[in-house]
């Protein structure tokens, strides 16, 4: 499998190795990026979990190991990351027609999409669930022991993701998620075409609505900024945590005073985050 | 002084505040940016002491804030952080004519321009040295200790800085400096455009021939990549480490195993930078 990698880049980080590569994702049909950071104690002799980090709209695979300052709690607790891209990219794969940067490019929401001309690329879910990790194992010295993260609609990713495949995470974190996307904008527009108008095919992409029937119980961790300028409008971790408090599910969701929807509120957390998982994760 | 001051942005980080301004410079006739972090403890009765951070080339007031990782630090040692743009910028100001990137626009080299059309301009050792902490010492809550430390051109920029101004710095570190700019590629460029062909007068802002002379002595870290590719050609640190033995100039310089250019390297050692200038910072 090494020789469907291409590395791009390599540098050193806290005695550790981020590297980006590309390669072919035959889910995605197309070439995609990907970013890994492997601790210093990773070796075949010693293989590490993985943390996989969901960005959020616009985002590439770069902004989070860029910019949210995890390597140095990686390098320690002896994890690895891997951040994916957020959409299918390239040449053949079609952009909002509109023009927009909240569906598309860069906006994939970590679905499988079911609407022409999307369903022919736009299978992020199935990408960044099997894909990417069947990849990953095979070639880095990690081993099965998974957790996913991310931010915004990365957040949203990071929690259906786990919440519809019970037995692949050990633990599930979000920063300031799109937590209920049936019920505001960008989740509206992104579904409708993704997904089609049919509004009950949408369900099973909704972290709120997936919760309360969910089967597993993992360790849930969301953080939210209350000076997030799309905690009214886009974001609704209410719904959320109604839906945890009927279900019964152990969620604990934070309102950090003064924060906003930036990677400086990431990078303000990301450590308690990684504590998090690493907990998880070493069981 | 701070109706003259326009926020731009403004995000809590780590408990404190990183503020992106503008404001006019008149040292530099046009508007500039610049960023700056104020910890938790930062306050009108507890003001603290300011650590100046100089990017290196193509970089703008921002690149330090996102990628270094160093507000966790900064809150937690108490030290404010400020990050100017790396040259003038705005309708009027030249750039490089041959459309380089290592020239004019985001190549300021932190010196006083004496050749036209650069010298109505670029004039950036004085704006960084005087006039904004001077603005920056009327507004915030911080007091006249001050630190500089820098990047590639930033590092030549923070070590000529302190070299030529006795009294106004307690510390200074650098990461990858240009570190004797008349006898490499960069540094010739820029000398040519900003000070003319007379080599004679390129002495003064260069660090490894003002260290050699130098009336202070100040703590002085230089961390330095082993795998850096402007290593060989651009940076030389052996002139800084010669210069330093010579005069007897207490340098700390390390060479770093694996490390590149990037900021991933300078996140992985601004830890220790932050530091090692609260210690001269708190004394």
């Amino acid at each position: 499998m090494t020789d469907t990698l291409k590395l791009v880049s390599c540098n050193k980080s806290f005695g550790g190795w981020h590297k980006r590569y590309a390669h072919h994702s035959s889910t995605l049909n197309c070439t995609m990026h990907f970013s890994i950071y492997l601790p210093p104690s990773a070796n075949p002799e010693a293989r590490v979990p993985v943390l996989y980090w969901l960005s959020g709209l616009t985002c590439t695979d770069e902004n989070f190991m860029q910019k949210a300052g995890a390597q140095r709690v990686a390098a320690e607790l002896g994890i690895a990351l891997v951040a994916p891209d957020t959409s299918p990219r390239g040449e053949g794969v079609p952009g909002d027609p509109a023009g927009g940067w909240d569906f598309g490019l860069g906006a994939g929401f970590y679905l499988n999409a079911t609407q022409a001309p999307w369903s022919a690329h736009y299978r992020t879910h199935d990408y960044v669930v099997h894909e990417l990790p069947a990849l990953i194992e095979a070639v880095f010295p990690v081993d099965g022991r998974r957790a996913v993260s991310g931010h915004s609609m990365g957040g949203h990713g990071a929690l259906v993701c786990a919440l519809r495949n019970p037995g692949r995470y050990r633990s599930v974190s979000a920063f300031a998620p799109i937590a209920n996307p049936v019920n505001c904008p960008w989740g509206e527009k992104a579904f409708s075409g993704y997904l089609g108008p049919e509004r009950s095919r949408w369900r099973e992409w909704d972290a709120s609505l997936l919760l309360a029937s969910a089967e597993e119980r993992l360790p849930l961790l969301v953080d939210q900024g209350d000076a997030d300028d799309f905690l009214a409008t886009q974001l609704h971790p209410e719904a959320l945590r109604q839906a945890a408090d009927k279900a019964g599910y152990p969620l604990t969701l934070r309102l950090q005073p003064g924060y906003d929807h930036s990677y400086y509120f990431i990078a303000s957390f990301i450590e308690e985050h990684l504590r998090f998982h690493a907990t998880a994760l070493q069981d």
